[in-house]
């Protein structure tokens, strides 16, 4: 049997995929959600994209910054600051051979870490939500590239 | 034989390889052109960078914000939001087994839908080629999860 | 013997783990970098993480930009740049099959020069110690590429 038709029966594989597929379309939203608010509140960053809104207005009107659609992006940004190390750490942790129970509960906590952090980052909620979300999905990186280290480093 | 030869040897995976080479390669190249736009047009992040532009003289005159530059960098942070997802479904998606003809058809266009993009971007295009090179590259992700949640998921 | 299990025994795959756990988590410290600058300097972009540092006064007051909280930013952001095609150009590159001590020699090259970068752009040393460590690592991801086209390169 071929060797990449062995992945896909890998059950610490397929646990992998799952959650890096979530993370991955949950991060995709936030495009939307950026294009969402900058054509409902009118806001955007090229003089191209607002010439549609302007009807033959003055265009430089709505070449702004707006509060909503930054807190959009920040929230993206810090996205791909997390979800970048899950996907390259996860992927090396899962090829060092870890338990199934262990690799799960690692993946299922950052994907719950990372829902809620958009979330309380959006509504937004009070403080400490948004920084105990981010803690969370961060250690979970943390603990996957303390296995790798300790497992199969190779300097 | 080993495992890691065998990648070697397969086409769904030769093929990933080569498109996410062409990609992340495209990328890299924008870091460049910022540089490029940076030095040309003396516009700079930092006052350690600005120094050999200003030959002695006033170096908070080159720390400013360029339009031209800013473009290239919304371009590029464009890419990385979207090249990202690329790579870490792409990759869970060749080891899901996928049909080469199948898989060859969501790299092609991907590829190609952000070189677009980028083109759109930087001449710039009117609206809506860049919207639509976007949405393009955005379904070719969004296609990839779909078949990794449909075809191996174990949540 | 099963497929995921060999990955954990061949020397160049672990190789390139233990050098993308080293990246990473190197990229990880720039998000604690960033809050740790934040809540010293009281410079936040939330009302709501500016609210306990506020003390009851005007949250609006520590709403602010900051070159130190900038400069983190942006060596964070360069990071992302840069170690995201790392670590998708590694991984195809590792299963390109390549000799090992050229696969060390990249990975070593590349984390040395990505360290270095981050040393520089914080201290902040005079140029050309900063663009000098961005082009090595660049180099090497280059090199990564061009290996990756010119051998198993499937259009």
């Amino acid at each position: 049997m071929s060797t990449i038709k062995q992945f896909a029966d890998s059950e610490v594989f397929r646990a992998f995929a799952t959650y890096v597929a979530v993370v991955l379309l949950k991060m995709m939203l936030m495009s939307l959600c950026t294009s969402f608010y900058r054509i409902k509140l009118g806001v955007f960053a090229n003089p191209e994209d607002a010439h549609g809104h302007a009807k033959g207005g003055d265009v430089k009107k709505f070449i702004r910054i707006d509060e909503t659609v930054e807190r959009v992006r920040r929230c993206h940004l810090n996205d791909i600051e997390n979800i970048v190390p899950f996907v390259g750490l996860g992927l090396v942790y899962v090829l060092s051979n870890p338990e199934l129970s262990t690799a799960l509960l690692h993946f299922r906590i950052f994907a719950g870490s990372r829902i809620a952090h958009t979330i309380s980052y959006l509504t937004p909620l009070p403080q400490p939500s948004r920084a105990l979300t981010f803690f969370i999905g961060f250690l979970v990186n943390c603990s996957m590239g303390y296995a790798i280290l300790s497992s199969i480093s190779y300097f």
